[in-house]
């Protein structure tokens, strides 16, 4: 192997040089104090787990996208956390076993075997609030809320809103009764949005034609908000579910108008990644990114399989694309101190630091400047003390 | 399987709950800011390298450590982070390439296949500092006292610094010109801590009379500052570079001594995982605790495998461990606001958390109160506005 082979970094799997690392950490105090605020707090759930704890009701994109590893101890197959969302759903279903509301936040590594086009890299860091024992609406109003929240903090411009109802498909499909190969073709076609294959399934696996016409109409309702008016028109025949399903959309959409200055978009087939998805789900956007910033939505059941369903919503976001939003540096000035070995030297420095101040000591025989290292400033002593003064060019040259 | 094993986590792969996880994230930002008041950037390794990159000069200990798993994109093997220091080292030699010294810090999660003994469970997160090009002592000293602040800064009390230097042992085994497997059956004995067999290896491999009474010297020289003195004596026919290393642990000793109150261990033959090491090493222990809280040392080759070595001297911590130091818990009141929509209570909970309090509100229909949720106080629309009133038994009730 060569030395330029020694530097080739695995596809997706990036590390992040100053001053972007700093720019992450001021994102990560930020998000978290916000959440801290609005009483979450904060877990971190273990990075790998037994595989079958870790995929025990998420569907197959997650086992698709889970690094697979061989335990020493036990030789049993465990999973690198690919998503945090069932990880905390366990952590409140048996852990905490509060009662009531419970909030919970968290900021942390994931991997991912692969590079999912609508993700990023493979190696992001998930930040994100659930919040779970609540069923009501004003559940995921504050998701909402604190999901445009965190894109306003990172300085998000013109975000858009996509809004969606798992609800409503389920509740069609569970009309037609269709068998579990036919429900994952007609899946598969609204996922790839493409209305000839969605025609071709919807005409050979449902027989009753007021369900095949809503079904189709469903590959068709996405756009502004005038969609949900032509919801209720086109699905007027539905179950009560899918009234109810939208009378929620309704409602969330006046609750985020009221506080934000988003566009906002509805997409009743919306489908994609979102396996363990219950009821409302959103994906936030922004002009110059191909994929979502942020997504979330309701998740009813994945407590279940560790012996607690408990209503479940909550939302997360690649903190790594987030700072990447606001490229701005940090204003960020430094005092340069010299080599010189001075008790009054070490108590001026630690004095500084103490207020806040970031002091750079030159090490001996240094041939790099305080220029170099971000300076505008170096201890100088002065009238028989130690004084910060300005550089000038003539001083960091 | 049943739901109770379901629940079951990895040996050593530990979730973290509230308050803990809070409690780790304070330490985190404190250990972060005290590395940039001393001019030290912030970066984050890649979680997952090629197995080549990432094994690359740093021996076999970590490569037994290392979580191996295939790269789906290139069949080739990747390996999971289980030490962030040699990651570091390429940063600098590589990505960077900066002159002069560079100071960088990390605070990230590193897996392990293996529990070390020496290190605590599979899932540490790894906290550090490393300063690369400037081969001095002062830059060793910079790092232990930096080392002996952050335990400080975690609340570690009677904390006892072992140093060693590990020049001492290379010069020795260079000088008696041991062939690799004798090389390693010693450093085996000497690791074990075993006088028998340090015994048999030396008089087996060793031929030179004077060179072997000062490697079985070597098993013998650890103890408290008098170790220095004595080894002056038992080593004084050795080759130059071992009174270096001792004239060099000298002036560490007397350097921390002037700054802090720990007790000083001095260990000649402690080579334990530091294969990489080059020169002096130290891990700092608190009683209570079987392991070192902070291991570090110079390590000037590890760069040389990427292209460019340099000088190189860094430590880190487990910041879960640390921050099991001090379990008080933080005082922390809530404020608890009612479910009432209203946007004069909206408006009110917005400038009390830009304020910096934490207002948990409730959802309609909710059973638990506000004490349940760590609440002190509670708002209550008194004479026109809204207003955080102190809860008393009675009111939270």
């Amino acid at each position: 192997m060569t030395i330029a082979d020694r530097w080739l970094l695995p596809d997706g799997m990036d590390e992040v040089l100053p001053p972007q690392a700093s720019r992450m950490e001021e994102l990560r105090r930020t998000l978290l104090d916000l959440y801290h605020g609005w009483g979450y707090d904060q877990v971190m759930p273990p990075p790998v787990e037994f595989l079958d704890s870790l995929l025990t009701g998420t569907g197959t994109d997650l086992d698709l996208q889970t690094f697979k590893l061989t335990d020493q101890l036990t030789g049993r197959m465990m999973g690198a956390s690919a998503d945090v969302t069932p990880q905390v759903a366990r952590m409140d279903a048996h852990s905490l076993k509060r009662q009531g509301p419970v909030r919970l936040c968290y900021c942390t590594n994931v991997l991912r075997a692969k590079a999912d086009q609508h993700q990023g890299g493979r190696s992001p860091v998930q930040v994100g609030v659930e919040l779970f024992g609540h069923a009501g609406l004003d559940a995921d109003k504050e998701i909402i809320h604190l999901a445009l929240s965190s894109l306003q903090a990172a300085g998000a411009q013109e975000v858009h809103l996509a809004l969606g109802h798992i609800g409503i498909y389920r509740s069609l499909v569970e009309a037609a009764e269709l068998n579990a190969e036919q429900e994952a073709q007609l899946f598969d076609a609204l996922a790839l949005k493409s209305p000839g294959l969605l025609a071709e399934n919807v005409s050979a696996s449902v027989t009753d034609p007021a369900l095949a016409e809503m079904l189709l109409a469903l590959g068709e309702l996405h756009g502004d908000a005038d969609i949900l008016l032509q919801a209720r028109e086109r699905l007027a025949g539905a179950p009560a579910s899918v009234v109810a399903a939208l009378d929620q959309l309704d409602a969330l959409y006046q609750g985020v108008l009221a506080q934000f200055d988003v566009s906002l978009y509805f997409d009743l087939a919306e489908l994609r990644g979102y396996q363990y998805h219950t009821g409302m789900m959103f994906a936030a956007y922004v002009p110059g990114y191909g994929h979502a910033l942020a997504k979330g939505g309701r998740y009813d059941d994945t407590g279940r399989a560790f012996g607690r369903a408990r209503p479940a919503t909550g939302f997360s976001m690649d903190l790594k694309q987030l700072a990447s939003l606001d490229v701005a540096s940090p204003a960020q000035g430094a005092i340069w101190a010299p080599a010189e070995q001075a008790a009054s030297l070490d108590a001026a420095i630690a004095v500084l630091r103490e207020q806040g101040e970031r002091v750079i000591q030159a090490l001996p025989g240094q041939r790099t400047g305080p220029a170099e290292h971000g300076c505008d400033r170096r201890l100088e002593f002065i009238d028989g003390r130690w004084q910060p003064t300005t550089l000038t060019q003539e001083t960091s040259a």
